[in-house]
C-alpha cells in the first residue's frame, strides 16, 4: 500500500478560503491518504474569550489544565469535525480522530527539565492497525494533534511529530510520503524570493548548502526532521506551499523534495 | 452479533465522579457496546463565558452559528475525547466519533415552521457499515450528538435520537438493545418513590396505566419512542438510572424493561 501523510497548520487553517483550497485539493489527491492538522490560532482566540490567556515561557507555549481544554476543543472539536464534514461534502470519506481514539497514539507526559511545559505529550507509541483497517475500507483519517497517555489524561501534542511518527510508522509496511504545508513555497535559495525553490536535497547537498550557509536557521530543524523520518523508512518528504499540493503529484516544480537518494551534483 | 447501545446525558456527564463511576460500570458492560453521549450543561457554561448567552424561544434552545461552535468544541472535542480516554485507561478501545465521521449519521437541518431552530439536525440516513467494522473489531464507538448534512454543515442533534436511529439501524441485522440512562430509577408507580419502579412494560400494560394515569407525561415520550424502537426490531428498551446500569445485566431489578413480547398481568 502506498500511503500520503499530508500536514496542515495554523497558515491554513486560520483562513476558510485557503482550507477549503487546500481540502479541493486534498479531495484530489491521488491514493491512499492521511491529514495531520494543528491549530492555529483560533486556541488562543478561543482560550482569550474565556480568560485562559496564553502563558509562555522562554517564548514556548505552557498548556496548563485549562488551555488543554481549549485546544481539545478547538482542535478535536470545532477544526476536525468541520474539515471532516467539508471532506465529506467533497464525497471524501473523512474520519476524525485524535490520538486516544483507538488508542492511535500514545504519548508522555513531558518531563520536568527546567521548564514545566504542562501537558504536553511526547509521543512514546504509534499504533497504526486501525489506521491501515480504516485506509483499506477506503477511509481517510483526519488526526488532530491530541494525544493521551493511556492513563487517562489527554496530551496537546505537536503536530508535525504526529505526522512524522505515523509516516514512520506506517513506513515499516507500506510506502509512504510525507508533506509539510507550511509558509514557504519550499526551501528557498534566496528566502525573499519565493521562487528560488530548491527542487530536490538530499543528506549530501544539505551538507554543501549548510556549509554555504544557504540555508537559514529556521529551515534546519524542519530538515533535520526530514531526514530523520528518511532513516526510518519514509520514501520522501515534501515541503511547500499548500496551495502547491496536487502539483507536486504531476511531478511539477512546486516543493522542495527531500530524498535519501545518492546523486551527483553534476 | 448482540449490540448494546447506551445513551447517557447530562445528569451522567455534569458530574466527573457519576461520569468516572459510569465509565468503570460501562467498561465492565459484557458483549459489543456503543456509547452515545449528550451534552448537558457544559455547553452552556462554556458559551456563557464566550458571550454566546442560549436563545431560547417557547422552552426550545435555538442553535446559532455561534451556538453550534460551542457545542462541536463541547461535546466533540472536550466531553468525548475525555471519555475516549478515560475508557482507555481502562483498556476499552474506545473511539470518539461524530455523525460527520466516517458518514455515520448523515441530518437535514429541521425545517422552519413557525420557529426556526437553527443549525438543529433531523436524523435521515444511517450507515452503520463502519461501526459493525469497528465492534468486530474490538472498538467501542463513542458517538457525540453531532451529526452533518454531508453539505458541509454540521448539525446539533438529539442524543436520544441518534441512540435511538442507531439502534434501529443496526436492528436490521442484529440483536440490539438499548439503554437510556436518566435521573429516574426506571418507570415509577409513585413519582415521588424511587424504589416503585414497574420492572417490565408491553403494549397492553402500557394502554392500562396510560388509562389508570399512573404514567406521568414527561415519560410519555421517553415510553412512545421506546416502543418506536421495538417496532422498528430493537430487542428490548430499558430505562434506568446510570449507576444500575451494570446490575441490568444480571437479571436484577434496575430500571424498567420495555418489550414488545405479550404475557398476561396476572
Amino acid at each position: 500500500m502506498k500511503i500520503s501523510v499530508i500536514k496542515i497548520g495554523g497558515n491554513v487553517i486560520d483562513f476558510p478560503e485557503k482550507l477549503d483550497e487546500f481540502l479541493g485539493q486534498f479531495a484530489k489527491f491521488p491514493g491512499h491518504k492521511i491529514l495531520v492538522h494543528g491549530g492555529g490560532i483560533m486556541a488562543s482566540r478561543f482560550g482569550e474569550s474565556l480568560g485562559v490567556m496564553p502563558e509562555m515561557v522562554d517564548g514556548r507555549r505552557i498548556t496548563d489544565k485549562d488551555t488543554l481544554d481549549v485546544v481539545t476543543m478547538v482542535y478535536a472539536g470545532l477544526i476536525n469535525k468541520n474539515i471532516v464534514a467539508k471532506l465529506q461534502a467533497r464525497h471524501v470519506n473523512g474520519i476524525g480522530m485524535s490520538g486516544a481514539d483507538g488508542n492511535i497514539i500514545r504519548s508522555k507526559k513531558r518531563p520536568v527539565k527546567g521548564i514545566d511545559y504542562g501537558y504536553v505529550g511526547n509521543i512514546e507509541e504509534v499504533d497504526t492497525d486501525l489506521i491501515k483497517h480504516l485506509l483499506n475500507g477506503g477511509l481517510v483519517p483526519v488526526l488532530n494533534a491530541i494525544t493521551h497517555d493511556r492513563k487517562g489524561q489527554l496530551l496537546n501534542t505537536n503536530a508535525d511529530s504526529i505526522a512524522s511518527a505515523l509516516a514512520t510508522s506506517l513506513a515499516k509496511d507500506h510506502e509512504v510520503k510525507l508533506y509539510f504545508c507550511f509558509n514557504k513555497s519550499g526551501v528557498l535559495i534566496d528566502e525573499k524570493n519565493e521562487s528560488s525553490i530548491i527542487p530536490r536535497i538530499n543528506e549530501d547537498i544539505y551538507a554543501e548548502l549548510k556549509q554555504e550557509n544557504v540555508i537559514h536557521s529556521g529551515m534546519i530543524p524542519k530538515l533535520d526532521n526530514a531526514f530523520a523520518a528518511l532513516h526510518k523508512g519514509v520514501h520522501h518528504v515534501w515541503i511547500g506551499k499548500a496551495e502547491n499540493l496536487l502539483l507536486s503529484t504531476k511531478g511539477k516544480l512546486s516543493g522542495t523534495i527531500i530524498e535519501s537518494h545518492k546523486y551527483d551534483l553534476f
